[in-house]
């Protein structure tokens, strides 16, 4: 609620509503739609993995339910599944599904995915990870969904600004600042150093607390100093 | 509540309150206490893996905070953790665990497991995988929480009962037995065949509906002939 205030409908807002249990997505789709989101995020089902007969199914049943459109949200390392390009086939006759983004990394799939606009115009489909969205505009992408946006918004819309027009010189000037900046997602250990670290660099610039919800960490002091050295090495403060 | 009522107080009564987010464990736990079960289960938090630090202070922060005794749960093919050896030393300080249940089916770490009676006297170890469960039982542990006795109880609690006594000669035969039956879960895709192939035995023998929770599909009726045939062949009625 906070978000869409501060937002107030200049941008989007997105919410995700993944869970493993339908009803409670469809609880906190509700919860999202009361707070003022544009639109509610899903990723596949993450305890059981399901079967692409079933994501379909699953999916057809879910969004007719839900008071807000769909960003589908494919993060296999996280949910042991992929929304295969078949499967996003047969979803896009649903008209609640506005796009998808995409975490698993692996270009060839996004260019794939990126194909889809032949069936639905109208779909948008975001990159995760930061250091191939220059890459993924090229194949098609309409943009990212990048952690480190949450510190250095500007560079990431420059970047974004650059492959799009297709500035060459500029992309690799970028693509080269986005990568050192991606050095904090070096430190620690585990899948969460990625949010750990986006944490402490936002903390860093005293944008917010580096708490965590549990049972996560923040960084330890050695870590924190680790993040700290990288961005003062960097000096990115145009780009936040 | 109703599984309570109709178990009135004969066995104890075990519910999972594992979720990716502390405070619906909690609330999760609320209602099992609410509704007559005498322990919870707690798997890891299941979709960013946790460090085994952050999932002794995880436990550490839960377990005082729930209105029922704790039985820790390892199964780390569906949570990518494990509760490693060390971890659960640690956490062999807290009262309110009183033991732990692992469907890894590495017999190697369950026997390190059963080691922990050095620490906990009181501690239960359970076993996932009933082909594994009587060995187990040599292994130092106390018994299993098998899908197939959903099936057959008799033929696990003889097979358990076997074990404990040593009757080599029985528990072969249940051995056997028992794998002959585990050909079910070859039947279908994905981990969710070990739920699907269950449910789909309780069913052909009248004990309940083979309807899933979302987004999982009962078998379809090929696959349903092929537990069928498989249930026929066996007979094992007597120990239904």
């Amino acid at each position: 609620r906070t978000t869409s205030e501060i937002v107030a409908g200049r941008l989007p807002v997105l919410i995700s509503i993944s869970d493993t249990a339908l009803e409670e997505s469809i609880s906190l789709a509700k919860v999202a739609a009361d707070s003022g989101a544009d639109a509610v995020v899903l990723a596949t089902p993450y305890y059981f993995p399901a079967g692409q007969t079933e994501l379909i199914q699953y999916v057809q049943t879910i969004v007719p339910k839900l008071p807000l459109p769909v960003l589908l949200y494919n993060m296999p390392s996280l949910t042991k599944v992929w929304f295969e390009i078949e499967t996003l086939k047969t979803l896009s006759d649903l008209k609640g599904v506005i796009g998808i983004k995409d975490s698993s990394g692996d270009l060839a799939y996004y260019e794939e995915l990126c194909s889809l606009k032949n069936e639905r115009l109208d779909w948008t489909f975001f990159i995760g990870p930061e250091e191939k969205m220059i890459r993924s505009i090229s194949l098609g992408g309409d943009g990212g969904v990048n952690g480190g946006a949450n510190i250095y918004p500007k560079l990431f819309v420059d970047a974004f600004n650059a492959a799009r027009v297709g500035d060459e010189a500029q992309q690799s000037l970028l693509q080269e600042k986005i990568e050192a900046f991606g050095r904090i997602y070096e430190i620690g250990k585990y899948a969460s150093r990625f949010i750990k670290g986006t944490k402490c660099a936002a903390s860093i610039l005293g944008l917010c607390d580096d708490r965590m919800a549990e049972p996560f960490n923040r960084f330890y002091p050695e870590d924190r100093d680790k993040v700290k050295r990288i961005l003062d090495e960097l000096d990115l403060e145009a780009w936040s």
